[in-house]
């Protein structure tokens, strides 16, 4: 069998020694059709030796053509993320539950993955939005999200209270638990929660979500995925707020602060099984197809 | 002065004899710039003769490089829809209170025209959407929509079924009051007060909002603007269901009716003051600028 | 075996032929127990001959000190409008899915019957309302609802404007597709559709609920179950807004009709299974128990 | 004059020296009509000596027969639960920007106290919440609670795990930023911005606000004011969950510390102008007279 793939990078949950058997399945299936494997090492760690080649998560991006990732939507963002800058489309197996991106479930993974391999799959671009803290004129810190930028309260019971821009245009001054800043990914998640709409997962757009806003008119708003976001905090006293990206990492904000948020120019690559449908995901998800009466 | 605009078409606001001062001193202003003004048809119907030349709506969409609307918001969306065939871009003063679209006070209109004659003013494409009723194989009927195409239960208490499709791929059966499918301009209209997100006016997108669903988890979606939305009513008597455009036209739906809707192709031109800010307009309706407490 | 119920009626879904096996079954499993059993004269001529005398429901209210309804929630919404006057408590059997109202399966129906005609079982009394629509001082029409009474817009495609009074005192003028007055029952129908809070069975208090209201800061409101509520419609030509009661019976409303609401002084008793829970039931209908992820 | 109210504590607004020409004027105002004035102590280290009496909050409780408090709804909120076990009802001044608690203006204060000397009042109880925190069997804390008693995530971005009960009823396991559980008082407050719907003052009812909930269908539950009511805090590492009272104090909680909140048996009395309309302040403060178009 011919495949463009050649060299398959694994990924598992980290910290759930439960993937053992899903990832040492996928690696002899591989290693049986002859392609290069290689174990990420922090999984390596999480498992018992199976006998792979290690590398760690960047030599995985440039080594590798393809990522297969075991675990939940979680795992996948963490990996997205980490491997945002390099080219290698990532596949998503779940551990049994349907995952809006971790889609593929272990029982027919193979089958999956030999329909992959022989040119049989569905292939989507995914936007990610880098994010930086702006502190008196200079960059603090910078960060990737996939799902989400939420700048929100914290340490206090008060609302934050920070302003929206827009393409610099001045958008509102808003009192609220935090907002959320989502990708067309990240709307089904926390964003939709929040109260936010779901997005396409191709729609070129930005979602702004108040959490819990004070102001009851202060709704959901979605800008053009190439807008440039920044949301200045005010009025807030050291370590009163921060910003999380993904629900994953943490920074405190100050007083002044900007936070800049815009679209990565390069987008993540999910390969999905041949026949994929969103739609169906959602239902399911969503227990659309249950009526609540 | 030398202007791009050369035939200046009025229009006023339907069965509102109020609106005739505002129109003599705008078609003054005009005809004193030595430009040619066309006053509709059905305006002159409404207001004391202003010495003016009358035409139809249709020959004012031919003859004029510029159309002058007195009227709330309600009035512009009827013109936009009458003018959608033409090459006619759209100015709005309103009566007094501001409008999303009808942007201009008549306080300060003349100003804003002489900045508009001069070239100075800032203009926005805006989509409208086509929707058509397919029954048996038959298209039946074809409405244009600037605000919304909603398809919603009439002359019973009962909710409707009815199902989506995007781009010929199933979303969803949802039982509900009925389903409201925004442009952004209608974003801060029906669909709002539905729970609709708020989209910028560029933005390609429509937002599918449906109205009081039985299902709690049947949230707005938003899609590209090139998309092809499929709503087909299920299980629903004649005379049950009806679709109406911008709450302006009605039309009964029967059991098995596709309603199609997509963006249609050529876009309405409005003209705004320079200096046109999307969000001032939103902070101003929607009192952003005030707290709850 | 004594027990207090002596007399039993039966109530079947009307226009259902697929129930005659279960009211067959009850009626059999009440003789055999010596019970006189009436069947409603309405459901008789909608199934085959029971070999059951048969009686209007009136007269069954009368004669009856049980009424056993086979149906789902809507058929125990009307039984219990229909004997509203009378002292009698209601059993509701569903059709296979679990109800709100009508809590039995006809799986375990024998058994919980055997329990309730033992006196175990949990007595419950709930209140219905009283509408009226007075129109020139005069009461034109008065109807109960057991779930909601709703002022909406009918036959239009524009929003209603009314004004609420809540103790003859002024709440707020309201623009609306219509506003929903729900009792704790309603609160989990369409009350629940519309935004509003779920009010457990027995709170004294009436939610009333506005539908897709212009002003966002319109927001469902919890008053007293000993509140007296007025809707005044206003700007409201004729056929453009009726008031519906349970989603079952509508009148058309005029401009300037007043629609007064209060509580219903009879409450309505139901007869549920010992050990009734009414959370386990709110669990099962909105699916608490699984998670979106 | 003769009043039924013979001894006064004045408080004013924590740490705002702004408060002093309002309280002074106050002051004067009760002196010269021959009532013993005591300054709440704390108050009188904020502003300029006034040539008062002070006290401590808890012998104002005890001394005086009416307590006046200068400031907004959250000086308030605290003068209130400070004097929970004393019988002293609080007459709320704002500073200038009405409150729902703080309702009588500095510009016509000295008319309004003229007339509730004068016994022309209107007097209102309103319940707190006592909330205590249960640790392996043992009471670890208690607290008041006007507002309402929030239980929320705290220094960690991932959701909090709890279940609900209500008199001992299991409700619901709930995955969510938290949960909010609000006195009528606190349904116009948080509450409100968390989706919850308003509670007339008086009404005996509790309501519980789920904040940003995992699953859509979690919606605000409103129970009987004499419910005892529990979250139990599950899956909760140390630090990652914390109970507020009326946004002002904060407590650190740990996995399967249980929550109980139960309305406390003595009210606060408030003492309103005559002719006091909370519609009146709900339309003022919720902009409900004004159109969005």
């Amino acid at each position: 069998m011919s495949t463009q793939f050649k060299t398959v990078g694994i990924i598992g949950k980290y910290g759930d020694p439960g993937i053992a058997q899903t990832l040492s399945t996928m690696a002899s299936f591989l290693t049986d059709r002859h392609l290069a494997v290689w174990l990420d090492e922090e999984t390596a760690r999480t498992v018992p030796d199976l006998g792979l080649d290690t590398a760690t998560r960047d030599e995985l991006g440039r080594r590798c053509d393809l990522a297969v990732v075991v675990g939940g939507d979680g795992t996948l963002l963490t990996v997205a993320r980490n491997l945002a800058d390099y080219d290698i489309p990532i596949v998503g197996v779940n551990l049994g539950r349907l995952g809006f991106l971790a889609d593929i479930s272990p029982k027919t993974m193979l089958d999956v993955m030999e329909n992959i391999l022989a040119g049989n799959y569905c292939r989507e671009e995914r936007f990610l939005l880098d994010a930086c803290i702006e502190r008196n004129g200079h960059i603090l810190h910078e960060s990737k999200a996939f799902n989400e930028v939420v700048v929100h309260k914290w340490n206090m019971a008060r609302m934050i209270e920070f302003e929206i821009h827009v393409n610099d245009l001045f958008v509102d001054v808003q009192r609220s638990d935090g907002i959320i800043v989502s990708t067309p990914t990240g709307s089904t998640a926390y964003a939709l929660s929040g109260g936010g709409p779901i997005l396409t997962p191709t729609l070129n757009a930005i979602a702004l979500v108040p959490i819990c806003p004070h102001t009851l008119s202060n709704r959901p708003i979605v800008v053009s995925g190439d807008s440039r976001i920044a949301i200045v905090v005010g009025d807030c006293k050291a370590d009163h707020a921060q910003m999380t990206c993904d629900g994953q990492t943490n920074l405190d904000l100050r007083d002044g602060d900007r936070i800049l948020i815009d679209k990565r120019p390069k987008p993540v690559c999910l390969i999905h099984p041949a026949g994929h449908d969103y739609f169906q995901i959602l239902r399911a998800k969503l227990r659309w197809g249950s009526k609540r009466e």
